[in-house]
């Protein structure tokens, strides 16, 4: 495709900065032309040719993408092409009894789902793009989920791969774990298309739960919230989503519910006042939690008896199923809401991290005040929100929005700003620069930081070896 | 250390060449001096030298290997120095909150859990070589405990590491995950020497759990074993210990039962008398399964009634306790009694794979009959058994242990012969070629077959760029 649109729309993911460029028509760095292959030979062969006459090669999943994976601006003056994998899209085979499945990477979230459905099976995996991201864009930049509690991010579900680099197609043997040296699937899992193209992957499934249920709670604070939470992944109880909002994220979700009417309002009025009275509940400062429980009538009521003993012990009160229900309705919507934000010039971004249990509050508290001081420095006025949405046995994910509103004509500076702000905290309170949202070229600066020079240098002789010429997505994760 | 033993002990593993070799006087190939370090500056300071003179150098853990990643044997003839990491062997702090533990790598398994005793936690990670093994071997050949059910393998277990290297130390953060481009972590995991000196790790650890049960079952053949720990494993109902052996390893096992008397003997009668004429079990074909559960009384009584619906679903009969706690006093001794066989011409040794649960019995079969017709070439009686001691959500492990009587003066050779079968057969059923006994020389050969040569030139291209001189480890894992 060499269409303007096309070339475009290939070029940019939805960084804040690519939003920003688009609308601005800031257009420099723009893709030579879009590619779709249909098999894996294609690949090869369009890799020999672009080893051969020097063109930069950015596979592109579905372009969801906000760490600038998908940029085109290159130092070098070469010929780019955007090597779109939507038409490898089939899944392949599925194993039902061995619970595992064969699928071609260009495919997006839902069609997955639907062809896995015969099959009575599902990945798990419904990242917040879920709807316009591809498997292969999942694996390249190690994706969550959001009931990765159970289900584990993408590298914890890959069981083998197939991985084109202009020197030879990768393969792995689909086995559950092997001793068979430096393990070759992770070492192109999260390699952001810089080491290659990966066609194929073998993936672990899990059969269609029967029962499924929503339930939400209310503590205190975030303190409060974090410690029981904390308490139910340490047991190993297992809900598959465990989502918990901070206190300005929380009024914001309540800001979102639909308006009541008659009984319904009466009946609403009642339970806040009572939360408030009785359950003694400050309701600018309390912190609602949702968990998603899954398996056999009999699994759910001993998951949701055991968290609701862990959470009453954490003073937790149970809101029944409707905040649940309603952040799952609405649990792909929240990103457009940033670009109808933009029309009003209030500018919204996000930013996550994880980090070990004992490190939760004061690096929440640490990001905090980072971010509040960086939008002040700004001289805009700006609010600042977080939530924990995977937990692990040792730590858990902590996901920070921030907006601002800017009347000035310096909205990327001030961006900028604000972005180092709290990737700077990240860095300084000990967390790694992203949980699920890669590496790209947004959080390059920070990689040495993360996994020290030597890291840095080990990816660089990976590169070095697997594309001498640096023609595969060059300038992102390292220069 | 110069002395003569401590060196020739330094120089070999456990493997069955190293044995023969040892006994056989064969002491070609022996480090010319052990270095024990006593901080994380001194190997950095050896590795300076070493580079400077161009000396190997071959980090020593336990000295427990038995794919010969230890060998002293260099194509190139410069002088080789053992680094034996048992000074660094502190945990340096545990975090009780987060459930995890900082650790220097030369601590051997017991000393380790010795260490974590006042916390109250434990590694979970119990391999067979677990009294002769520490922390930095393990994480060194991805190595698997006979809890990794519950616990994970080493490598599911690591937060974070500090790895020496000629290029710089690798130092990565303690995150229970994080997308930060190619995972460090695992790329330094499994090197087996050959990238750095793995120096400190940062583990999760779990508390240790209140109560634990062993039970055993007997299933009328292998075949029905194989279904019902499967259905264990797919259900996720998680014992901490799975353990099938096949008819071959099962009539192995009960012959090593104590001899009882009295009463027992009588009980033992009847019970025996009732397994075949009321159950229906043929004693020779009949498969012994083991479970391990850990947790509350009430976990425990949940799985184990859920295991026990599987297995009587599958034909098992309930054997109680004795079988598991048997295992459980003897699970260390096992490999001593290779060195007895030794001494009366019974030659012995394990290889282990992994694969996929509809892999599992087709796998099962050709490997079976791969090392018959082996031992049958090489013109002894030999004996195979098999069992499955890992199970994960896909698939399990398999693990075959061969013994054949030999009074030929072809030993190693009719070794060779056997074992190349063994590992033809894994590659040739679509398995890996080990699931946790490491690369090493003895398993280089089928290395580009388990992960295609492209796979291979990524591992040598992180060698050529942390170790330009090719100092570490030489000739282990790759060339």
């Amino acid at each position: 495709m060499t269409s303007k649109l096309e070339r475009i729309r290939h070029s940019f993911g939805k960084s804040f900065r690519d939003l920003l460029h688009v609308r601005q028509g800031k257009l420099n760095g723009v893709v030579d032309v879009v590619v779709c292959p249909e098999s894996e030979q294609e690949i090869i062969d369009l890799l020999e040719l672009a080893e051969r006459f020097q063109i930069e090669l950015i596979p592109f999943g579905g372009g969801s993408n906000i760490a600038g994976c998908l940029s085109a601006r290159s130092d070098r003056n070469r010929p780019i092409i955007s090597l779109d994998m939507c038409r490898l899209n089939r899944v392949l085979s599925v194993d039902v009894q061995s619970q595992s499945a064969t699928v071609q990477t260009g495919v997006y979230g839902p069609d997955l789902e639907q062809q896995f459905e015969p099959y009575g099976v599902t990945l798990g995996h419904f990242p917040d793009s879920f709807r316009h991201s591809t498997l292969g864009g999942w694996v390249a930049t190690r994706s969550a989920g959001m009931q990765s509690d159970k289900y584990g991010k993408i590298e914890d579900m890959v069981l083998a791969m197939r991985v084109v680099t202009p020197r030879g197609v990768i393969v792995t043997r689909p086995v559950p774990r092997a001793s068979n040296g430096v393990d070759i699937n992770r070492l192109c899992i999260g390699s952001e298309g810089s080491l290659g193209v990966i066609s194929e992957v073998t993936l672990q499934v899990h059969r269609q739960p029967a029962k499924t249920l929503w339930l939400g709670y209310l503590f205190h604070n975030f303190e409060s919230g974090v410690a029981a939470i904390q308490c139910v992944a340490a047991d190993g109880i297992a809900p598959v989503v465990t989502r918990l909002n901070d206190a300005e994220k929380t009024a914001l979700s309540f800001a979102f519910k639909a308006p009541e009417a008659g009984m319904k309002k009466i009946v609403s009025k009642g339970f806040k006042l009572s939360l408030q009275h009785i359950k003694r509940m400050d309701l600018d400062h309390c912190c609602l939690a949702i968990n998603k429980f899954e398996g056999s009538r009999k699994q759910i009521r001993c998951q949701r008896r055991a968290v609701d003993r862990v959470y009453r012990q954490h003073g937790g009160v149970c809101l029944g199923r409707g905040p649940g229900e309603s952040f799952e309705r609405g649990k792909f919507d929240f990103p457009y809401l940033r670009d109808w934000l933009l029309d009003r010039r209030v500018f919204a971004d996000v930013s996550e991290t994880a980090t070990l249990w004992s490190n939760v509050l004061p690096l929440y508290r640490l990001c905090q005040v980072s971010l509040q001081d960086a939008i002040t420095a700004t001289g805009c006025r700006g609010w600042v929100g977080c939530h924990v949405s995977h937990t692990y046995h040792c730590g858990a994910s902590l996901y920070f929005t921030f907006a601002w509103h800017d009347n000035s004509s310096r909205v990327e500076e001030n961006y900028d700003t604000i972005k180092h702000a709290i990737q700077d905290a990240f860095m300084a309170g000990g967390a790694t620069l992203s949980h699920h949202h890669a590496v790209g070229t947004e959080h390059r600066p920070w990689l040495a930081q993360d996994i020290s020079p030597t890291g840095v240098l080990a990816v660089e002789g990976l590169k070095a070896t697997l594309d001498p010429h640096g023609i595969m997505n060059p300038g992102k994760l390292i220069r």
